[in-house]
């Protein structure tokens, strides 16, 4: 009530608008009004209730969303794509030693040794409809230590293949520019180790985290979950506003648990800080994650194992422009050039809650809340309406293809023109009792 | 054991080098015989201790370290400097209610009304050695509504003043992009509402943070160390690998306690994640900290919050490059463009404990893992040499000299190259049995 009247007075003391854009006064009186709207809490959590046993009964029925590791793809010759899985320590350091045990068997009958290597090309990387993701094909070349051209790429491997043993048997975790320094004089420079680490990923079959090599991390979490981290309790209720850091090393997460209804993901920190302060979760009871801007993997991983774990539905909560979608894909069906872990690092059925294209209008959110596409804008709005992904969900078409129309983009934050407070008192309580995702 | 055992293997089946550079078989060799050097952990926390009782009964006697607001300088308008301060709620409100009231009684009178804002042009913004810190020079000019030259900016100026008021009212915090799209037609855009912000922070003699208004944070904390977030209490010791996320809001954190004996700043997350895993704050009692590269406003605010309560001396570990030292200087003196606010983002008294040029030959740092400096870098290392806060440091500048006279720099993963643990068991625990910091 007093956030209304301040506005309103706001208003009268701002400039009026003469054109026929929807006026700021009116627009946030409209906005205002959307606040009747509001069933009582108590309703749109029934129906969060059913949407979340839903979701859960949905899943045990989707072959994507098993853990990898119950059909273990990747041990399987025979399978045309690569997918490789997370593996114990155990598993990881007994498929090394068959590996060199191999190698030594080759030297010894005097044959060298050679690795299998898969082939990463952009070009053995493709979309699968049915798994909804970017998977890698099967395509494996030699790389004998006794030939000009790959005998360095087969010693680096080598090494590369002890430094992870090695980390293995201390048990401890370390960075791909740690493994780069170990032995600057061999690797020259870090992609080299880099990209052959992608490689020995492929050739185990294990998944990145699997072998220890972590990335830093930058995502947040807080809300409804309960987890441990290198066997610390984490109650992510109480952890203030700034919420709880998510571990770079997804294989000291344990013990997930949660009363959520539903995971919200947010794109950027600035909207996670007005949730995590709002405490959000509390009344509509959610996880709520953000990896602040383009997903690092950490993220991607501890997302996909809290939707694998507790199977809840993942609602998005992005900018309405086309990076705000292309986050989406990236959560959903992985990037390119990890492209043989997408099994591992993609999290399915995604909804994207908002901002929608549509609803800007929907909100009348005003005109000069609304920012112009650029060129390189519309330029990947357009790539992305060619892409499988997108395709496949007719909503997202048409919200693309509103969003192209219009030449409009707008960020999360632009509902803050309606009160600093407007989207989590008003916008995603309405979201959630319309059931508006698509 | 089984780690030198490794590296001597690994060495010998690597490529021989027949340089003059220290060859890496030796420096591992050498490298690891420091680990003989270090004496129990017992007699290092000995020296520790007394070190941080010293830091204790210093820092008492030391302006720098004073709250401001225990002698709040921003009331005194007879300062010749700015210096804002920490001010809760109630305080900025009425300063608030104040200027507006005199507006209004300007008004009334017939004549108008007009703001007098500080200047916070480069030329106001100087060094103080006494203060060991950049400050800003008092100097007003008049923003008069009635004047076409400045009417827009003193309705921007009002408008702001308008939004903190309504935001401390609601017990919220919002960040610069909500204010900014509260009023999208009359800002403009967002650098317009950025400046004005800094402006009213320097009239009010507030601090950014006082205002509710906050910065996305980056920063996670880990070790000993309690506090609350939000009143949720965060025990630093059981936050995992992956750390706590530090509050954006500074003004939410509040009974920090901790049985720390040092504070340990790092300027990189993989160090970070190295310290974590390791638990190296259960061996050596300390606050591991890090901005993960620059540092932003949010940790600043938090390590100073932290040196204060808790008068522990900082630790500063950084890369051995001009922007190792450069990010010391933002934590120490504070950045230009925020001047006015030098006394509550700066901590004074970091020390600099490693990774220093002096360090690269003393550990013997392998010729492959110093890198040769960039022109660009030689550039940004003499500008250092001439600034006041490095030059007023003896260690600092021999250090620098080094540092341009090798032309080489190091990461702190450089250290790597001894072992992926040799950071935590044998650097550090040597730097500090040595006191080797500057």
């Amino acid at each position: 009530m007093s956030e209304k009247k301040r506005r309103g007075g706001a208003a009268a003391a701002g400039t009026a608008s003469s054109s026929k854009k929807p006026r700021v006064s009116s627009a946030a009186s409209y906005a205002e009004s959307l606040r009747s709207k509001l069933r009582p809490d108590a309703s749109i959590l029934t129906s969060l209730r059913a949407l979340a046993s839903a979701a859960a009964s949905s899943s045990k029925s989707k072959a994507a969303l098993k853990y990898p590791a119950d059909q273990d793809p990747s041990v399987d010759p025979a399978s045309s794509y690569i997918v490789v899985a997370d593996q114990d320590t155990t598993s990881v350091t007994s498929r090394i030693n068959r590996l060199v045990l191999f190698a030594a068997r080759s030297i010894l009958s005097g044959r060298g040794f050679s690795f299998a290597v898969p082939s990463r090309a952009a070009s053995n990387q493709i979309y699968l409809p049915d798994l909804d993701r970017i998977v890698l094909v099967r395509r494996e070349s030699a790389r004998p230590f006794a030939n000009v051209a790959t005998a360095r790429k087969a010693t680096v491997t080598a090494r590369v293949l002890s430094l992870v043993h090695a980390v293995l048997r201390r048990g401890i975790h370390v960075t791909k520019r740690d493994l780069f320094y170990t032995d600057v004089k061999l690797f020259g420079d870090q992609s080299q180790s880099d990209a052959v680490l992608d490689d020995v990923s492929c050739m185990l079959g294990c998944t990145r985290s699997s072998l220890h090599v972590v990335a830093s991390e930058k995502g947040v979490v807080v809300g409804r979950l309960i987890f441990a981290d290198d066997g610390d309790r984490i109650d992510c209720t109480r952890m203030g506003v700034g919420g709880k850091a998510i571990p770079p090393n997804i294989d000291r997460v344990s013990g997930i648990e949660s009363d959520a209804l539903f995971i919200l993901l947010v794109e950027k920190d600035a909207a996670f800080m007005r949730l995590a302060e709002d405490r959000f979760y509390n009344r509509f009871p959610c996880i709520i994650l953000t990896a602040k801007g383009q997903p690092d993997v950490a993220t991607r991983l501890f997302l996909r194992r809290l939707k694998v774990e507790l199977k809840l539905p993942v609602l998005a909560l992005v900018d309405s422009d086309p990076y705000g979608l292309k986050i989406l894909s990236v959560y959903m069906c992985g990037s390119k050039n990890m492209s043989y872990d997408s099994a591992n690092l993609t999290t399915p059925d995604i909804k994207w809650l908002g901002v929608r294209p549509s609803d800007l209008d929907k909100y009348r959110v005003p005109e000069q809340c609304r920012l112009p596409m650029t060129d390189h804008d519309i330029k990947v709005g357009k790539e992305l309406l060619e892409e499988d992904f997108v395709k496949q969900n007719e909503g997202w078409v048409k919200e693309l293809e509103t969003m192209l129309r219009t030449r409009q983009k707008a960020e999360i934050q632009a509902l803050s023109s309606f009160g600093f407070q407007y989207l989590t008192e008003v916008y995603l309580p309405l979201k959630l009792q319309q059931q508006d995702w698509i």
